[in-house]
């Protein structure tokens, strides 16, 4: 039995498509409206066929009793704002940021009285965006974090942990701020060395862009992948969570000083210890199944 | 035709295997020796059939016109040593090293009087080691970059290079400095730091390393592949191409710093405009065959 009847998603991008995509997969007879902003997105949402109602914002959440806000962090305030007046007592309300304090600061003052609020996070995605890089089984053997404020109804994170598990995810339920710190380190601070790595080396003079690319599967094509995420995903992410994201970041800038005094001074055995730590973490994920355990990503040779 | 008769490969890892795995492929008839100083490895390769005869170091280049150091840079002298007396004029003798400056180093005092000594460096690998880890296949259409000094006789340049291209690679030359600038920022930093946030993410006292397995989607997992890699072969390409490294290490620490700078400022501007510009770098790697096109590096969901 699906836990919702009427679902509306706000913002129809990679997670938002793919959550719609999914809901007709795993949920036939699920009613699917969704809204988004962008004119060219709702054209394709519309030529894709991926919801049964595509509205504005106040239209597309009417009578739904699942309402996800799937809209870049810094584009949660409005959008909630937007609903707000057309959401039905006894509706659960999430949302897919990556900073929860942020939502909860944002979204938070918005919710009327009788909506439950319940935070929530996918920890899945690829490079791509837009509602054609969405899928179906985009969640499938992936984690969603909840993140309830004391109080909310158990009932209301019941049922959207179980809508989560419809669509093949594991739950987890945690408090906003340790959230926001997991994925500052797991998620966030990987982006943004992505990000920078990829500037540094598209910008030296000693070396051009053509031989960068050439020579890039030495390793740092790797990086180039999740630097190709959106851009203002991710802009918003850094703006969000900046305090837990300079936290982890001062904690690499020291690891990373310590590896370079080490090769500064020779200390062969500094580095070669902590290189050997590595594995097992990879081995550990592999084996957790949040990684294949081909060679290379599996990529084609 | 293939340009040589007889290959001897000293070192039966990752790549080592690869070229023995590859002539057998592309090139039938040609002889194959090799050496290996670990019992275990030759266990391995002798159960594998790789190659026609596996000898001491001196005793497997006996007779071969080309010979290869597939070992790790802090072995490569000491391998060199060994097989220098049996080398006979006229054999071509190249390495697989990711630091030419070293190499030469290393490696050119040794060379015999009539030994034609063309340094080179096969940019592809895994992050699996030993002779199990090789494959036929590794270095198509891939990168070898040859770092002759002048006065080496083109003809066995052009030999070299006519091998690693009926292995399917592309051959490219240059100057050993150049490469060594070149590799520093393609693939030595890139493990640097990929080693680095792997062990800032594995030794927090916030986040439990049980955490950082379970959510490492979004986007941590992508680091830890190449921060698998062999520790031996790493370690020894930070402390023989060090001067390289340390110089774009600087860089990156600065770029790194001006994004922390944005993010304790709200600069989402700069933001923006530094994430916008990755994603025409992950195009042009995409485009050049240096990466799969398939999101997620086509890993299986």
């Amino acid at each position: 039995m699906p836990p919702f009847q009427r679902v509306a998603i706000l913002g129809m991008g990679l997670i938002g498509s793919s959550i719609a995509r999914g809901v007709r997969a795993r949920m036939p007879g699920v009613g699917l409206a969704a809204a988004d902003r962008d004119p060219a997105v709702c054209e394709r949402v519309r030529a894709l066929g991926l919801v049964d109602h595509l509205a504005e914002p106040g239209e597309a959440v009417r009578g739904a009793d699942l309402v996800i806000l799937a809209v870049p962090l810094g584009a949660m305030e409005e959008a909630m704002a937007q609903v707000a007046p057309a959401l039905a007592p006894g509706t659960v309300l999430t949302d897919t940021g990556s900073s929860k304090a942020a939502v909860i600061a944002d979204v938070g003052p918005h919710v009327p009285a009788g909506v439950h609020f319940v935070p929530g996070h996918p920890i899945a995605g690829t490079e791509r965006s837009g509602p054609d890089a969405g899928f179906a089984t985009l969640f499938e053997g992936r984690w969603v974090i909840l993140t309830p404020r004391e109080g909310v109804e158990p009932s209301a994170i019941a049922r959207l942990a179980d809508f989560w598990r419809q669509l093949g995810s594991t739950v987890e339920t945690m408090d906003a701020a340790h959230h926001d710190l997991v994925l500052a380190v797991t998620s966030h601070l990987p982006h943004l060395i992505a990000y920078s790595i990829v500037g540094t080396a598209s910008d030296l003079e000693s070396v051009t862009r053509a031989e960068v690319i050439k020579y890039s599967a030495g390793g740092f094509r790797d990086f180039t992948r999740i630097a190709a995420s959106d851009p203002t995903m991710w802009r918003d992410v850094f703006l969000k969570n900046r305090d837990a994201v300079l936290e982890m970041l001062a904690r690499f800038s020291e690891d990373l000083a310590a590896l370079q005094r080490a090769i500064r001074w020779g200390d062969g055995e500094t580095l070669f210890r902590r290189f050997e730590a590595s594995r097992a973490i990879r081995r550990a994920i592999i084996d957790a199944g949040q990684d294949t355990d081909a060679p290379d990503f599996g990529r084609r040779h």
